[in-house]
């Protein structure tokens, strides 16, 4: 079976052209790829597939087999993908994920796609949404306790629960211990993701990224857009800025006209891979 | 670049072609294509090249672009590598590794490599040679006290040191905790790998392997060899046993004629690969 394994922001995936490639068991093979020791190891496998609604459908496997909703760096993929090796000609697409209809968009430099930018949809920072269970309208920067310590949470969902918490450093937290806590807090029914994040400037904010159910990762984009939001809702920075991640940089934009979370990010083509023996 | 992701016992490895690509900086393409994230992932780079002395030469670069002697379950999908891509159609061949010259011998099923038996050399189990600070000839089942716990050390150099401690089960032991203090232990002036068995029959041995500077992994090679040796010299097991590792079984023999130590195990190849943009 041919692949071709890309990452955007050191999210890394095993992309396989589902128009040409006929998988049987994506469930198996994702687990049996995804390995990093026996397999060709990744993130995940994402197989891009014809639609009916779209221009693309995507469907996205974890390590463990379970299918994924979608995820932001992995679609920004997709788009280098069907564009680099002329699925398309065009620089705005639509994808069919289980989280939704997506819409890319791309920025081409000598015929490749350099930058995709995503469509991440709009913020719910409704409470009973996200969900959070507290009554009111939103949680803004309200203090919150954590074992011995004090932190002030906004929380967000991006169609997955998110709660930001502003730091002056990384140096005093224990960024296992206490995102594992509030990941697992009873205040979160559903548990959460969990950013710290440091202002650098209105324009430029320094994060890292627990995620539920997984631990620290390079990089989260949905986490990213949360982030700008609450950073915004906070009064910390602009409605455009760069997110810096362990695995990359993000340019996050809340448009004030359409209430949606724009995405731009790399995406990159590590090698073409072609699978012998067993698999 | 072209490359070839192989396995023997979940140690995995690049495989180069040496004589068809030129390889300029091998150091830092180990660091970037080591990277399971960002590049390809692996335990390191391996490439084959012509000899003077031998039919082959290894040279082989780890993940921190430091150069490696020799891995006996690397040097087995080196025997795989050459002869399935009819670089040579001897079923011994001779490799230079920086750890001195290295016999392989192949067991072929239709026309490809399935076994490769290695000659790992003879085990070393004079104490100033291992080295381990203690006088005397050997350290066969001898009491050793870590932290509150007791146990039997046998030591043994196949080239670096290795300590095997047998045990009834893994339940009660913290391989990490154990392992590292160990590793430590002033008695081991260059440090030493540790081994933990358990002696299934006289033919077979569970174990787990705590590498010097790395912790726990899949497997090792001469760590297999030397646990199989120190059950010999403990009267536990034959001369000939299988050793079942995380990552795989090895058939570890000690010969009893020209006392060397043969390793045979399997070699996989898991894909063929070429790397795309920035490599």
């Amino acid at each position: 079976m041919r692949f071709t394994k890309m990452q955007g922001a050191g999210n890394d995936y095993i992309y396989v052209n589902g128009f040409q490639e006929n998988i049987k068991n994506p469930e198996r093979l994702a687990i049996e790829l995804s390995d990093r020791h026996f397999g060709v190891g990744s993130d995940g496998l994402v197989i891009i597939l014809p639609s009916k609604r779209c221009d693309f459908k995507m469907r996205m496997f974890n390590p463990d087999g379970s299918e994924a909703e979608m995820c932001g760096n992995a679609s920004r993929c997709i788009g280098k993908y069907v564009y680099d090796k002329g699925l398309t000609d065009k620089k705005e697409i639509t994808l069919e994920t289980k989280a939704g209809i997506k819409k890319l968009k791309f920025t081409v430099t000598k015929n490749k796609v350099k930058n995709v930018c995503v469509d991440m949809g709009e913020p719910i920072i409704s409470p009973s949404l996200i969900p959070v269970s507290k009554i009111g309208d939103s949680i803004i920067g309200e203090p919150f306790s954590v074992g011995d310590e004090q932190y002030k949470i906004t929380c967000i969902s991006m169609g997955n629960p998110h709660t930001v918490i502003f730091l002056e450093s990384f140096d005093n937290i224990d960024l296992h211990q206490t995102g594992y806590s509030i990941e697992h807090h009873p205040l979160f029914p559903q548990r959460t993701n969990v950013e710290f994040a440091i202002i650098e400037s209105k324009n430029n904010i320094r994060m890292r990224v627990w995620e539920r159910g997984t631990g620290e990762t390079l990089a989260c984009g949905t986490g990213a857009c949360a982030t700008l939001v609450a950073a915004v809702l906070n009064g910390f920075a602009e409605r455009k800025a760069v997110l810096h991640l362990l695995g990359g940089d993000l340019l996050i934009e809340w448009n004030d006209l359409d209430n949606h979370i724009y995405m731009t990010g790399d995406a990159i083509t590590v090698f073409e891979g072609e699978t012998v023996d067993r698999f």
